[in-house]
């Protein structure tokens, strides 16, 4: 099976690689075209632009940083958009809010394309292991002709209905992620400052009703002020504002999620935006931590 | 193995039974008496008072609902200090905070009676399977004699160090898990209101990163309203409450417990203080689901 | 000296009318035209569209009740772009963030007209009394020309600069106005919850170093339940979020705001988006009232 | 008339002053008694001990700095307790919890006293200018006797009913003092990296509706980064702390004022608690200025 592959960040290197090396032919572009090298030696393609790879692959995935690289590959000159026509799939993996995906769904279909959002749960080592979990929404039938792809990129698809709710259910996931980052550092935060050991702390969570992967991974990294970025914090901040945006439209409070907002801010202010989203441990920690009577 | 075992609770009728049913000689003492009955049946002796239950014991257990129970059971009349004395170990599974932990070991000890702290980590199942998490500290010499009845209560106990930091622990996983509860409450409502299967929210979250048994075991019950008290709402408003409190002493901030907290507060508001705590979900709604304009 | 008027809401027919008793002649425009028959009969002309206001008039003055109405009665149909031309001044008194701000000052400029944004802090009453604060910003010489307009709407008037800086200040003062009113509410209720008189609390607080118009006005009004719209709650909310959002552009971290904006959303979410702002006293209760042990 | 004074900090010194100028006889008090020598050359006795003045004044009036101060003086040796007879009363104008204050009542009224608790809203300068809101609770009949001195210590003076409320009231009103100045620290934060200056902030915030005396005296100071100690960010903290417990205990909801104490802590652990409470700005600061992608 042939398939497009646009953007070569983190998460996608890996997606790309594993479709390699699980037998699929694959036509790869991105942004700063040195970066497809190290794929090419592994044996994909090259396009010169998002519109050449959609002229030669009836199949194109996306995996781009933000909205505004989503909307830049479809729509700006030598776009998917100028390729894209009756017979041809777009599959955008991206983690973007549901309006930026409508608009891309538009005027795909609008040209005669099928469209897919297929935004993933799970970051840099689920995706080098094939483990993402896939939450595609839009074209039904595109989506089971994309399936042996999604088998190779992860561990589970689900499929969610109108285009958006892709999107929206992934910005939930990662609001509830980011909440539980912060749940996570204040409690590290705290067992350091009354005199427990945070390690031990962490080895209690790993064994009781909380215990989950993200903790174990990345908690013993915080301790030792260790940020290799699986997942950007500046990502993270984003995904938490537009899921606070999504609430907005419903008017849905959401205090805890809002004050962990402000919390990956403050550590955007601090500078920390390209380090790991579990970098907001230091943005807890503050400074303070001096004392006083 | 002879033991005493003060207070027939959710939690202490369970860890009392698995004492009995692994070859444990139980003396069983609650203030209402009726509440022995059960385990009397299943070879338990009756305490009158905490006193004869020490008299008659080398080593009591406590297991009390919070602070003033334990102060109760030990300084009342008839309590836990008219009959300790050197030789006898007390050992206080409550959750408590770190002074009312020390008030009651420097009374014990006083008197040359062994303490030990161990809060457990774990609610109503866990205690009826024997898999709670016991974070004792105080006395290092009784922490080992009461070994054997730590290796049938639980999976796995840690010896933290000077009376105080087995409450401090276990405050600290509390609160987080309270935060956490939050974070599932507010993404279920999110989910719920943007028109995505709040279901379909709890199987991503369970095969992604932050999958714990706490979110696949609750998460089900909360869709339906279901609320049957594991762990009360009132007792984990309380340790978010102690949580912050000690925070407080260490000059720590942390906004996201905080936040949590006070939406513990208005579920108590709610009258939902006796139901499981994961009823935080029913305040976090509100009846805001109408939407507006 | 005679200027056009478009939107006649709760704040705009206010404005206009002190321009009238003062000796303009008004042309006034509402996007619903029989609103404008209480004007005509104080001598108010009417002018169809917009595009015919600006055509008459050499300064429009717009009063719009969010972004997109300011942006609609600029660039849709028989809008201010079709008449706009050199020499003609366009004075935006809505408040809208400084991105709509700006698409609407390039707009006017490029067409050789001359753009003001002078959103105003105050609300109906002093809409009427004539003593709003003006925080006016882009064409100094615009600003300069129309000060005659502002001595009557006003009682003092800022230039702030740029374009977008007067709606960024608008936006910071109402964050500061919505989290007081949080404040507020919250006080309330700890008041009455704790049996105190809630109006002696305001006769306190109005002793005091915190003592504002706003509590003085508004809470007994609160008190009583009591909600007519002087600024209707959905559009507080709006410019919480679109602080937030500012906040966020910057990286700072405003977690008292974002805190009190969820408060807001919740309001709208029980439905009292258009009742005045001062009802998130009523999301702040909940129905929380019965108490717990 | 004759009264005793106990505790002359700052609050203290300048209540006592007063009512030596306004011809009160004063015998005073204070824990270092050399505190005592500026009041001495101003025309004050001294009293050896809590007890002594007691002794001597049929009315002894308390400002202490918090509720382990306030115990103190009455309890210990040489206290209030010592001395303290029918015909008597002891009125405390401290700040401190509703249970502390109904514990010196229950101790004072046995012995035969009269007891008022009178704290006060208002710090230094009202202090000094007689200018304090006198919040009195518990006997009606020592409040009438009393009233002279109200008279020249502050401007008004409230009855509010039975022991506890003036405690519970003063806490309410620093609430809201507490979390309006948060508001004020995220206004001039966002104000600065939005571009605009703070001044002018403070400028139009005193124009408008929320225009208030806190804002006006402590802005210019906090833009300029000081930060003298008129009522100490620790006792803020304190007052807001002992407010969400009163919360606490009736079930209210109030995350605002949470989200303002974590503030505060947090300016605790930065070493700003012996700095006036308006350096809770530099904590909302944080270090986060320089910004990111």
């Amino acid at each position: 099976m042939e398939v497009g592959f646009l953007g070569l960040g983190i998460m996608g290197k890996a997606m790309a690689r594993n479709l390699l090396r699980n037998g699929f032919r694959v036509t790869v572009w991105n942004r700063t075209l040195s970066k497809c090298q190290e794929l090419v030696s592994e044996g994909a393609s090259v396009g010169e632009t998002p519109a050449s790879v959609v002229k030669k692959c009836k199949y194109t995935i996306a995996m781009l940083s933000d909205p505004s690289a989503a909307l830049s590959v479809v729509f700006d000159k030598d776009g998917v958009l100028e390729e894209i026509s009756s017979g041809k799939g777009y599959i955008d993996m991206s983690t973007v809010d549901a309006d930026t995906s409508s608009k891309i769904s538009e005027a795909i279909t609008k040209k005669g394309g099928y469209f897919l959002e297929a935004p993933v749960s799970g970051s840099k080592k689920p995706a080098e292991d094939g483990q993402l979990v896939i939450l595609a929404a839009g074209g039904k039938e595109l989506y089971e002709e994309i399936t042996p792809a999604f088998n190779v990129l992860g561990k589970k698809s689900f499929f969610l209905g109108e285009v958006g709710n892709g999107a929206k259910m992934k910005l939930v996931v990662n609001m509830i992620m980011g909440s539980m980052m912060n749940a996570l550092s204040e409690g590290l935060c705290l067992a350091d400052k009354s005199g427990l050991n945070p390690q031990t702390l962490l080895d209690v969570l790993d064994l009781g009703g909380v215990a989950n992967p993200m903790f174990k991974l990345k908690g013993p990294a915080m301790i030792k002020g260790s940020y290799a970025p699986a997942f950007p914090l500046k990502h993270q901040q984003k995904d938490m504002r537009l899921a606070l945006a999504l609430g907005d439209e419903h008017a849905v409070s959401m205090p805890v999620a809002a004050t962990a907002n402000e919390a990956f801010k403050k550590a955007r202010g601090l500078g920390l935006g390209d380090h790991d989203f579990s970098a907001v441990f230091e943005a807890v920690k503050g400074k303070g931590s001096s004392g006083d009577a």
